[in-house]
Parts: C-alpha cells; structure tokens; sequence
C-alpha cells in the first residue's frame, strides 16, 4: 500500500475513534445536566474533531485517487478519442442496426485501411526481411487438433451465473470489481482490510475456481445487475464450438489461435526449406475466443486477427544469425526480478539483457528487439510501450522463457505481443497425437561414437507371464527414459523383480531379470534426431492498432480558438489516406489540375481523397487532420501547388508535375518531410488554417 | 444428343437385333438336325453380324468418349499439375497429420504468396482506384441478420442418407454420377434412354426434393460405399452454426459471404460518402459453407476467401462515370438468348453488349469491363474466359440481371466472378428486420409538385370493427402499393366494402367505406427518398487462384530431352517469389555479390530467394520455374551479373548496382522484358541451361 494512504487510513480511523468517544462525552454531560460551560466546551471540541476528520477523509480520497484523478483524465481523453473512431468510422460495433453484439466490431474505412497498413507492414518487416515461410490455414478446426494441443481441456475462463435470470459472468471480473470499489469508495476501511483486498487483486488471476468462489460467498458478491445470489464458479471453454460436415458426428472449433496450422504443418515446411534449421514459418488471420462478458472495447473481442511467427531451432544452438542488428537496442525491460522486488521496468541494452541471462538465448532476444523496432516504426511511443518477463507462475511448465510486449493505454498496460520460447511442447503433442513424427535431423560430418541406452524386452518371457496385455508392457518397457531403465536394471540386479507402473493398463505389474535386459551400448551414430524448440512471437493486431489510435491522438485548437480540433499523428506508414487534394477555390481550372494529380497519385499506388466541396480550407485540413491524412494538397495556381504537412502545418509550394513523386518519397520512407522541406521553397499563407 | 452417336446407337440396336434372330436360327437348325452346309453357312452369318456388332459398338465408344478422350488428357494434366502444387507446397491438405478433413486446404509458402500478390492487385484495381469504402466485418454473425438475408431458410443442398450407416451424400450428385456412368458405360441403352438421361442430366439442378427423390428411387440408385438404399432427400443448411456467448441462448453462424456486413452497414457508409450516391463497399474475408460432401479440389471446399464488392446506385440512374473506360473492351459473352438456342459464346464489344440492352445497365456493364481487366492482368488466358448471363430461372425473383466471369478449366467452365444487379432486396430486406431505415435521399434544387397517394385509416371505425387486431390492418392498409390502393378506392366506391387479406393475421378481412379514405394528393416535394440499387461483384479467390494455376501450368523438355520439366507461367505480378540470387559457382566473392544484391532487394520490397548451394545452374533454374519465378540473377563476376526471363530462357547482362531497380521496374509493371531487353546487351551462354 502506498505509505501516505496507510498512514491517512490509519489516522483517520484513529480520529474516527476520538470523534466517537468526544461525542459520548458530550452524551454524558447533557444526560448529567453538567454545567452549560463545560457542555458547550466539549460541543467545540467535538465540532474541532469533526472537522479535523474531513479534512483526513479528503487528503485520503485524494491519495487514493491520485491515480484516479489521472484516471478521470484518461476516462474523459478516452470518450474523447472513441467518440472520434466511431463518427469517422474506424471502427463500429457490428450489426449496430440489430443493436450489435458484445465483442464484435467492424472496421471502417479508415480503420480498415490502417489496419491493412499495419499488416501489410508487418509482411515487408517480418515475413520478406526474414525470408520466413507464409501459410494460410484455415479457421475451422478438427478436434482432434485442438485435444492435442491441450485448448479442448484447457482454454477456459471461469464464470459465475445469475441463479435465477443466468446471466452469466466472469467470476474473476466480479471479484476483481468488488475490492476496487470498496478500496475507492470505503474511506472507512481499517487497514488490515485494505492490505487483504489489495493482495488479493494482485494474485486473484492465479485463484483455483474453490478459491474464486469461496472469496465471492465471503464478500457476498451477487450478480451487478440483479443483486441475486451467484452459482459457484465452473469452467467455460472460449472457443466457438461447431461441426464439420452434415453427419453431426465431427465436432469442430473456430481456431482460438493461428499457431497450430503451421505446427501440424512442420514436416513439410522443414522440407520445404531443404531440412535445414533455423526457420520461421508465419500466419495472419482470424482467430476467435468466445468470452464469457466482452468489455474494454477493442481491446477484449470475440474475433480478432493475429499475426503469429513460429522460428524453429535447434534446442542446443539458439544463437541468431542477425542478433548483431538488433544487440545495441535500448529501451524499457520489465524482468521477473524487478517484478518480485517492487521496482520499475528500466532501460535496458538488449546485448547486455542476453548476456547476463535475463533473457533466455540469442534469438529470443533478437525477436524482442525486431518487436520493438516494428511496433516502433508503426508509431507506438517508446516511453509508453515495455518488456515485461513472464514471472514463473505466468508461464506454462514447458515455456523457457517468456515476454510480452505491453503497450500503455488508458486502460493500463496491455499486452499486445506475446515472445515465448516455447521450447519442443507444441511438436511433441502434435507427434504423440498424430503418430507422425515432428523432428528435425542434424548430420553428422563424421559419425560419432555414443552411448545408447538398448532396451530389449524379453517376449517369450512376457508373453507368458501377461498374456494379452503383453504389447502394453512391452511398449511401456521400451518408452522409459534412461533414468527409470537405469533404475529398474539396478533394482532388477539387486532384487530379482521390480513393480513397474503400466498406463496403458491403468496398473503395476512384476517385472523379472528374466523378462527384460538394459544395457547401454556404445554405437556410431550418422545423425543426430531431435525435436526442435519453436520461439513464438504472436502479435495481436487489433490491440496494437488500438493503443497506436491512443499514441496517435491529440487535440489542438482552432485558430480561431473557439473549438478544439482533433487530429492523429500516424506515421504516413499506417495513415489510412496518404493525402487529399483541394482546389483552393471553386473553379474548373483548379479542379481539372486537382484531377491530374489525383490520377498520378494513383498511377503511383497513393491512397488519397479530392475534395472539391466548397468548405473553406481550413475546415477542410480539420476534416483529414481528423482521419490522420499527413498530406493535404491545395491547388492555387495551375503550375505549382503547395504541400501541407499535418502536425507542423508547415507547408511547401511545388511544381504540379512533382507532386505525385514528392507524396510517394516521403509516404515510402524513402525521404522525410524535413528532405523535401529543404528542396521545396516554404510557403507561407495566411489564410491557411481558417 | 450427338448425331454421331444417336445414329450409332440405333444402328447398334438393329445389328443386336440381327444377331438374336440369327442366334434363333442357329439353335432351331441344330435342334432341327438340319443339314450341316446349312448350319455352317447360318453360323458363319452369325460370326458376320457379331463381328460388325464389335464394330459399331466401338466406334460407338469411341464417340461418346470423344469428349472424353479430351478428358482423359485433362485427367493426366490435372494429375501433373496437382502433384507439382502438392509437392511445392502451393497447397496442402489441411491437418494431413491428421488425415485431413475433406474441403479444407492450406495455402503452403508459395501459394500464400500468389493469394496475397491477388488480394494486394485486387484492392489496387478496384479499391484505391475506384475509391471504394473498403470494410472489415467479423465471421461470427448473429442469427437475426442471416433471417433477414434469407440464409437461415434457403441456403440448403438437398442430402440423402445411407439408411444403415447414415453416410451423408449430396442427392444431384448421386444422381449425376448415375446418370453419366449409365452413358458412358452401357453402350445397348435404347436411344429413348440415352434422351433421357441426357435430358435429366441438364435440367436436375432445377429439381425439387420430390422430382430428385423420385428419380433416384425410379433409377434404383443406391448408397456408392455399400450399396445400401437412401433415404428420401432433404434439405441441409450449409452454414455452420455455433453458439455466441457463454448462455447457449444466442444462436449465430459463420458467415456464407460478406456481403451482408456491408448492408448493415449502409447507413453509415452512406453518411461517410458525405451522403452522396454511386459509391462502393468493398470487403475481403474468410467465409464458410459446410458442404454435404466437397469434391474438387480447391474448387468446392468449406472455407474460403471472398472478395466483394456492393456499388449502391439510384436505381433510376445506372449510369457509371468512367463507363468510357471500358466500353470498347471486346470479349467472350454468352448471352441468355444464345444458350437457349444451343450457341455458343461470341465475341462482343462491351459497349454494344450494353447498347442494345444484352447487359441490363452501365454500371452492370461497366463492373463486367473491369472484372475482365482484373483477371486477364493477372494471367487468365482470354480465349477461356467468358462471361455467362443468368437464365431467367437461375436468377433471383428480384435480380434485374446477372453475369458470371466463368473460367474454363481442366473441371470445365467454372464460375470465378458473379456479377449481379440484385436491385433494392438486401437493404429493404434489413430495413424491414431491423426497423433503421437504409434509404437515400435525393434533395431537389427546386421544390417539385408531385402526386401523392394517401391512405387514411379511420382508426375509430376499425377500431370497433378489429378490436385487438385493429393495429395490424392499419398497417397493412397503410402498407398497400399505389396500384393496390386504386384498386381497393374503385371497389369501395362501386361496392361499399371489399375483401382485404391481412398477411400479419394470416387471414382477409372486410374492409368498408367509412373505414379508410384514399385519395391523391398534389404535394411539393423537397426530396426523393428511395432504396438503393446495389450491384454486386463477387470474387470467389481460390477459384481464381486454382484457374491461374491450371492456365499458367506448362511442362518443356529438359536441355538434354530426357525428362519433363514443370513451369509456371506466372506475369510478375502475381509471381510468389519474383527472383532468385544464384553464384555461378561456389565461391566465396561470388557470394559475397549476391549477398549485396539480396539486400538491395529487400531495400526496395523484392520477394526473392538465394540459393548458394553447389547444384547445377540447370537445376537450380528447373527448381525455381517451379514455382513460377520470373528471373533468376545469376552472379559469374564481381561487376555484372545475369539476369534470365523464365519463359523465353533470354538473359542480358547488367550491372550490380541497376539490378535491383530493374528487377523492381519490370515486376511493378513500370517496364516490359522487352524494353529492359532493349536496353541491356544480351548475354548467351552455352552452359546455362544444362
């Protein structure tokens, strides 16, 4: 707890109890008929006590909000900006005119052209520098896929119903809800109280469901809407369940994640690149995850696109090729460490951060740091986005290593890239499952001497003793990793017998010296068979695009100064049209030049908008300024028209068979305005921003 | 039926006629004891007529696999062809681990490349430069929307079941397959048969479920696996169904096409235009049908990508402003007059197509231009394109016209595009589900007179007449056409009361004088309101892919004629890979070039690949016209390097500093090969292709 909030908690609960025993005194004095004097004495204390206890309850409202008052901004910058997306149509909730449905939105034409920036960036970053393979798999999935890499079992939230209307909710959510409440609001609180909810908010995401639904019963949470008592909290599995074909009999899902097409895919795709290691195969496409009670707008949906890269690797050679390009990065790392201790994320130099092991190898490290220059180049502030490690409990039992990518909205920090080394998990249960074996070959210059583990059952022997069951004894035999083998031959030579746990069979049998021999022999090998690591790095598009419309987003006023303005920053790379073209007044011959340019704009591949209504420029600008156009084009002569640019309201004057090449230069990268600034002559107009 | 063969079959017919008597005469002298010169010369004549009998029945053969005779040839190349997309992983079965699930595919490395190089011209040829309104809508869609459609009710196959198994088979396709075996295979049919069948085979897409029951029980046509018999047919509806939420309470399906995300959208994009008609929508997305049984490779399958388009227009100006753009396009079309009289497509100019009203309406006219350019730019040969004009009986009841780009392929002549003009049914359809009106509006300069129908309810009169049911005749009076209107005053004038059928209570009520008045009105109008037109082009990509495939597919002999060599003809636009970096030799210099040269590749967004292994120069190309690569540099100096043209095998010679740019020029369509060529001496070298 923030020492200043204990303190004015403990202070006022100290001076609640000095109010409370200064008014029995003043009950007792009127019930003895005391003197007058001594009445109205204890009458002013009491009132001086008073007082001094709302001037407490307010420094402790205010301590307490301090980040909300913070938070009321954002709140109000958040209406602002989402109030802006949904009028210029970035994004909208889908099937509005049925009144839409809970997680689901459509994007618009804007948001749809940045978001098809945003990924065809992602392609010329990723898939084209890095040479990686490219599939597209389909949405819906088998089963059989899915029981394999544990998302049938697994992938749930656990909801609460309303026992009588059953509406149903997260459980985690209500109780996440119910300690925030009582914190902000309930000034009263003692302090042990505060400590406790407090702890719970920051562990309650690791809560079992008997733990979730024993802490709802002790705080007497009940449904938000209804006030009615609430079901024990049970598991609800996220993916959008279907079937495949007409017999009803195969059941399919809507795929929670895009990864597993390309994992059920490794055999061909290590062909396909000569069955050689390293390499990256990589996905965009939709991905579904049916939520128990969709909020956060953008941030939490039920359809999303995921961009999902899986680079696979030898487990004992995880250095990268390129590390060198990305080694001297610097920015905000968030390690398990500073985590556990309390302190902030710090800037960190990637090369150092791999070399002191707090990332786990090289080419986790490179993806971090080609994670952080694409989000970077698409415009995410680099004081607002971090590194954050996956503390042990975060992680699944088979992960080396883990980070996400947070990016700081007005909703806190959301994870908007996930980097995971998820070591050989996802191809061995796809191996087990299938009976195809994922594996990758390394060949040996030279064959190498090893020492090999032979286990060979004696099947006579099994045959007699277990019958029918002998092929599951025997197949289990051969399964043991060389520590259990090690172990029964030492128990076998000292014992004569040894239990020994059959699964397939559901029981232990007696095993004899006479029913098996283990020996470790010395072989030469040709080539070396393992199953390879895959590092995962899996963007989330629409997350990304939501903070980058809050990097984005400001306001300024007009210049009139009666009204503020609302403009996005994007980076021409992502902005939805890279520029308009305006005839500065209503006239054929402007307009027939602003149709010139216009049909160069396209020849050249630039998105762009005319606008020949007769608005004045100025709220012309303020109309794009607000889809985040960088470049308006005015035509005021025949020959040269000028080029403004959209944060700087700078602009140039050009000749018109220039322009097309100018936007094009600066919306590829090729050069920045500052180039063209210095070639073009400034032109300045005062009726410029009216 | 074919002359040819009609007459075949009858002459096979008499001669088995022939030899059953000449068999009769046969038996009657032996049983006779005849004379054995007589017997003799009665067998020899048996012999004559069963060896002309073989005759004919294998010219007949040979006439009805005329065509197949084709086919075989089309077997043999799809084989080739499919085997090479399979190997080069342009496409894998889905979750083949897993033995895969019929219908779905994935699009391996180079084939992604192809769709997304399709996808990326699509959105250049019709979204940026026709300035379309480009939206992004979810697959999950809830019930209510697909009811307004009509998908929840009519988008059904007809399916029969194996009554012991319950395996699901599509009905036209049992009866289809039956159909053409029996023609294929029994050469005695009757010639009245042979009518029949062929005449079954032409209409049965229009059968209902009785008329495709009916035949299947006349035909005795069994389950294929296990000869079982088959249940009657019935409808299965093609989407597939999933649950939105955690309630289980809110029905939803993935969606069949795109289309709909657009129309709810009406409203808002309408306003976004700046309330202005014609504008366009246009969406690429995933959309699914649980097909009963996919066959076909890539041409039938259960989830694919659509990309479509919904230009809304007043329906009573379908003019298009860049018309003239198109108009003296001349192509294969195949109006509805010409099938219904047994022709074949012809060669028409699109404009006189229009001129003389084949094709509806300019915009209709103008979208068939453009979809034409579409596809040939991207290597659809011209001469097995057509555009096919629905039949009366295959449109929609409310449809004014509608083409589909149909592509001739090893499957026959598949539909790519539908074009159609769907007039006013989708956003009335909405309007009416939902209540939001999705209508425009059409301001007037000057006010305009106009005669108005009126209908005035007397809602007291009714009201004591209907009681309870009095709000639902109001309505449907209210709801009455200008001619019904006129019909219902004349009746009531002459008779005092009429019959009046009320749909919402499903029964006719009467309907007196005093009840209703309906007059016309003069009134000054400020504007029109009416529902757009929407005129839809519909692009099915993985069709269109799979055709591309198949009309850029050829094979050329090996330099030393020994083997077969695979090429795809891809233009560099849709090329997956646009060049390859070869070191003639292994080498490290040579290397360190291509290196150089690879990097400035990606500098200007050149997918390409380097290969430095020791193969062959020959193999190396032979490798990479595999998969459709364009140009292959080749380095063999440390100055100027090769660059080769895929098809023409031609190579010029240039420098290491201008390759980039020229391989970037003539991918993007800026140069040809030809003026490239033009510019750079020509480089021949003997050992190039071995």
């Amino acid at each position: 707890m923030d020492p200043t909030e204990e303190t004015l908690r403990k202070t006022l609960a100290e001076k609640q109890t000095a109010v409370t025993s200064q008014a029995n005194i003043v009950r007792d004095l009127k019930a003895s008929r005391a003197d007058p004097s001594d009445l109205e004495a204890a009458l002013l204390a009491l009132q001086a006590l008073k007082l001094e206890k709302t001037t407490i309850e307010n420094q402790l409202q205010a301590a307490i909000s301090g980040s909300t008052s913070n938070g009321v901004n954002k709140e109000v910058f958040r209406q602002t900006l989402v109030n802006t997306l949904e009028r210029r149509l970035f994004y909208i909730p889908s099937f509005k005119i049925y009144r839409g449905v809970a997680g689901l939105y459509d994007y618009g034409p804007p948001g749809c052209a940045v978001k098809s920036n945003v990924l065809a960036f992602w392609r010329q970053h990723f898939v084209l520098e890095e040479n990686m393979l490219e599939v597209d798999c389909p949405c819906v999935t088998p089963e059989v896929v899915l029981k394999a890499s544990g998302h049938v079992e697994k992938f749930t939230d656990l909801m609460v119903k309303d026992e009588k209307t059953g509406t149903c909710y997260r459980a985690d959510h209500l109780l996440k809800d119910f300690c925030k409440e009582k914190l902000e609001k309930d000034l009263s609180l003692p302090v042990e109280k505060v400590t406790e909810l407090k702890h719970v908010l920051a562990v309650l995401d690791e809560f079992s469901a008997e733990e979730l639904g024993s802490k709802i019963k002790e705080y007497g949470i009940t449904a938000p809407d209804t006030k009615n008592s609430l079901s024990d909290p049970y598991p609800f599995n996220l993916m959008f369940q279907t079937s495949i074909g007409p017999s009803g009999l195969s059941p399919g899902y809507m795929r929670p994640e895009t990864a597993q097409g390309i994992f059920v895919n490794f055999k061909d795709l290590y062909y396909y690149n000569g069955n050689k290691l390293p390499f990256a195969a990589a996905q965009i496409g939709q991905a579904f995850r049916n939520e128990i009670s969709p909020r956060q707008g953008l941030l939490r949906v039920r359809e999303f696109t995921l961009a999902e890269i899986e680079h696979f690797v030898d487990p004992d050679d995880k250095s990268h090729p390129r590390y060198g390009d990305v080694v001297d990065l610097e920015f905000l790392m968030f390690p398990r460490e500073e985590q556990m201790s309390g302190q902030e994320a710090k800037r960190l130099r990637l090369g150092e951060a791999v070399s002191k092991g707090i990332v786990n190898n090289e080419t986790l490290g490179y993806f971090i740091g080609r994670v952080y220059l694409f989000l970077t180049r698409l415009g995410i502030d680099k004081e607002r986005l971090r590194f954050r490690q996956h503390l042990a409990n975060e992680m699944a039992h088979y992960a080396a290593d883990c980070w996400d990518a947070e990016i700081e909205c007005s909703y806190g920090w959301i994870e908007c890239v996930g980097i995971a080394d998820r070591s050989a998990y996802d191809l061995r249960a796809h191996s087990d499952k299938s009976g195809v074996p994922l594996v990758a070959h390394e060949k040996f210059l030279e064959p190498r001497e090893v020492e090999k583990l032979v286990i060979a059952p004696v099947k006579k022997e099994l045959g007699l003793a277990f019958k029918g069951n002998q092929k599951m004894v025997v197949e289990a035999l051969e399964a043991m990793d060389e520590k259990e083998a090690m172990e029964m031959k030492a128990t076998l030579e000292s014992k004569g017998e040894v239990e020994f746990q059959v699964c397939t069979l559901g029981k232990a049998v007696t095993i004899k010296s006479c029913m098996v021999s283990i020996s470790k022999e010395k072989k030469k090998e040709h080539q070396r068979v393992f199953t390879p690591s895959v590092i995962e790095p899996s963007f989330g598009i629409g997350r990304i695009i939501y903070c980058l419309f809050e990097h984005s987003f400001y306001t300024r006023p007009s210049k009139g100064g009666d009204e503020q303005l609302n403009v996005f920053s994007f980076p021409p790379l992502v902005a939805p049209i890279k520029c308009t073209v305006f005839p500065l007044v209503q006239n054929q011959q402007y307009e027939e030049v602003a149709k010139q340019i216009s049909k160069s704009l396209t020849a050249v591949g630039i998105s762009h908008k005319i606008d020949i209504t007769g608005t004045s420029i100025g709220k012309r600008y303020a109309r794009t300024d607000e889809l985040g156009v960088p470049f308006a084009i005015t035509v005021d002569t025949t020959t040269t028209v000028t080029i403004r640019e959209r944060d700087s309201k700078d602009q140039i004057r050009v000749p018109i068979e220039k322009v097309a090449s100018i936007v094009k230069e600066v919306t590829d990268g090729q050069s920045t305005w500052g180039d063209v600034q210095w070639i073009y002559p400034t032109h300045s107009s005062i009726s410029a921003d009216e």
